[in-house]
């Protein structure tokens, strides 16, 4: 990742009709580069403290039209980032956590549509997080990260936009974590969003959540390695820790049939008559498969960042002020909605998304709903599902028609 | 829990017509105190090892016939123990696991029946465990315990039957993993088994159900104390870990409705005005039960134990030796079947229980199927549900008529 050092002018200069580095196929963004950008000005978070300054990391694709009428936000949820499409210039491995949604010809089709992916505050993807370096004292911010909610990082990325000269955004999109900050964009900025595109996500957690949640973090805050959330000043990573939170996440985001239908009791390196080897090292394949996930994980992800986001979903709530009526929390919306849920998905099931739904039918809201029937659990908003894909695309030819964008506006 | 110093005489002579030492009520067992049985044969185990010597603790409540043919045995799930009913001699705050089940005209009537609770092998309430001392090194087992399956607690069992002179019991019966034992005890002693009642239980764990437990051992394993298993030696207890995988394993045990109806969203000791905290410290209720669930289980059970037992469970699989097939599987079973589950359940679903009652009906055995409407999930097979322990009465009911027992036999 750059350091955050562009300044605004340049950064918005490098979105305006610059064309991606290059564009292997026509189906790809191709390869992309993140920018930063740095605000000096504090952030006025929900909790009461400001915080700042600070720097966001961000990637686009695809063209901002003159009119500046044809942007899309897509908001990241728990581990993923700004790189939402294309493969990175710095690693060639690395395709965009929605790459199969986003591109030339994709259901968000960047011949149309500018999207902008930004990596929230207090990740660790190169926007300012706890393990950045805090400039009051030269080390990193750790323990004394401040505690960020779903509104704080809307407030951050309507900054960007601001920056950007995007008044108004021809849809705001995200699924699950996402799916929250579009819908918190709807509420807190009714006047510059569209569209707003929510997938497989919920107006608030329930217990059983907030409950997965809250282990995934005592795993992490109890590994000592943690040392407080200082662990950087000791050299050490709490990597059990949040290996263990990686493989509880990684259950509930797969549907139980799911699990069955690609592990099932499938022996990882039987002996020969399939006899168990009466051990604790892996005997099944879905020990295997949840061991790497957890380790993969626990290489990259910063342990500090965990609790953040995971606090920041507990938090989200946006009926909390209304003493718990969604219909009249989301009262001043102006966009048009896409809902997206999927059978299977017992992390926020389809009941979520519907009771969104009736909250903005009863605000008189159009709203365009439709339930997936998709074996895949929670993680099928990042899949390649055709019926899922379909009702993307349609809605956002839809969107292009209400704003009358062209295919390819600036360029072929 | 007493020495392992019993012979086997003198155990026989314990059980046969001695009433329990006190019985407060009409609705009790009343005061109860365990027995340790040494077995010095060793066990041979499904892995292949042999394992002994070795003792079980053991408590019984009611009175053993003259014709030995009104024997329950009642098989415990992964933390419980022998201490099925009753108040414990050593303390009277502990109450046993099934104490509402199991007593003087309750479910399984004492004044009826002769009931048997055995700690398995491997736990650690009395019985020789990971935390024994091996008296080959005079140091704990530690890592060098054994693995045990389901079929070498029902092997171990079938000895303490032997000893206390039982050829057939009336019933074997268990909830969860004492479900697997009692499943188990058909198929491998079916003579010795008149009828086999199986409560939320499974024919095999899912891969869902294999991945929480793997999370949980791996909390285990990887918690520094753990130090391989041999943490009794370094003074130390893998307290962490421990407390990590009973949180995780408490969330399976709970229904998502049952979670959001004690908890909610409820804060715990919010501000004046409802505001979060926003820190990790406790926030919502539900947190706030998970942590004393997992603090309390981390301070009275055994790390190894954890680990062996939810093996078993992952390798119980009766069909396994079959190609799957479960009828087949279950062809020796000359036992009749009571099968409970209940409609919340999402560890052991009702189809799982019906796949057993499919299975037996292909065998021509005669079963009685109830699938309780209740919203407590796998825990309701604890809870005192009406409608619930009305079937456990009239299937008791119907055993004691078909074997003449009459009320109070030997005694008022």
């Amino acid at each position: 990742m750059s350091a955050p050092d562009t300044r605004l002018e340049e950064a918005l200069a490098a979105y305006l009709d610059v064309p991606p580095a290059a564009v292997p196929g026509p189906d790809s963004v191709g390869v992309v580069s993140p920018r930063s950008i740095t605000f000096s000005e504090p952030l006025q978070l929900a909790s009461g403290a400001a915080f700042g300054p600070y720097s966001l990391t961000v990637e686009t694709y695809g063209t901002l039209n003159a009119a500046r009428s044809n942007a899309v936000l897509v908001c990241h949820a728990l581990n993923a980032s700004h790189h939402v499409a294309g493969i990175s210039a710095q690693d060639p491995s690395d395709v965009g956590w929605w790459d199969n949604m986003v591109g030339p010809g994709k259901p968000v089709d960047t011949n149309r549509f500018f999207v902008i992916g930004i990596n929230n505050l207090g990740s660790c993807f190169g926007s300012t997080g706890p393990a950045s370096i805090d400039p009051a004292t030269g080390r990193p911010y750790g323990a004394s990260f401040p505690v960020v909610t779903v509104e704080d990082w809307v407030n951050a990325q309507a900054r960007v936009a601001d920056m950007l000269g995007i008044e108004r955004f021809a849809a705001v999109m995200g699924g699950s974590l996402g799916g929250m900050q579009a819908l918190s964009w709807a509420i807190a900025y009714p006047e510059r969003v569209a569209h707003c595109v929510v997938i497989a996500s919920t107006p608030r957690l329930s217990a059983q959540n907030i409950a997965f949640n809250e282990v995934a973090r005592r795993a992490i805050i109890t590994d000592p390695e943690f040392h407080g959330g200082d662990f950087y000043a000791h050299g050490a990573i709490p990597r059990r820790g949040l290996a263990v939170a990686r493989m509880i996440g990684h259950i509930t985001y797969l549907s139980g049939d799911d699990m069955a239908e690609k592990f099932g009791r499938a022996q990882r390196a039987p002996a020969a008559d399939g006899a168990f080897r009466y051990g604790y090292d892996v005997e099944f394949e879905v020990e295997s498969y949840l061991r790497y996930q957890g380790e993969k994980f626990s290489r990259y992800f910063d342990a500090n960042t965990y609790l953040l986001i995971t606090r920041a979903l507990d938090y989200f709530d946006p009926a909390k002020s209304t003493g718990g009526d969604l219909a009249r929390a989301l009262a001043p919306v102006q966009a048009e909605f896409l809902l997206t849920s999927f059978t299977t998905d017992w992390r926020f099931p389809p009941s979520c998304s519907r009771e969104i739904v009736q909250a903005l039918l009863r605000n008189g809201r159009p709203v365009t709903y439709a339930e997936i029937d998709a074996p895949h659990g929670h993680d099928a908003f990042l899949l390649d599902d055709r019926r899922y894909h379909a009702v993307v695309r349609a809605y956002y030819d839809r969107i292009a028609g209400q704003l009358g964008l062209g295919a390819a506006e600036g360029r072929p």
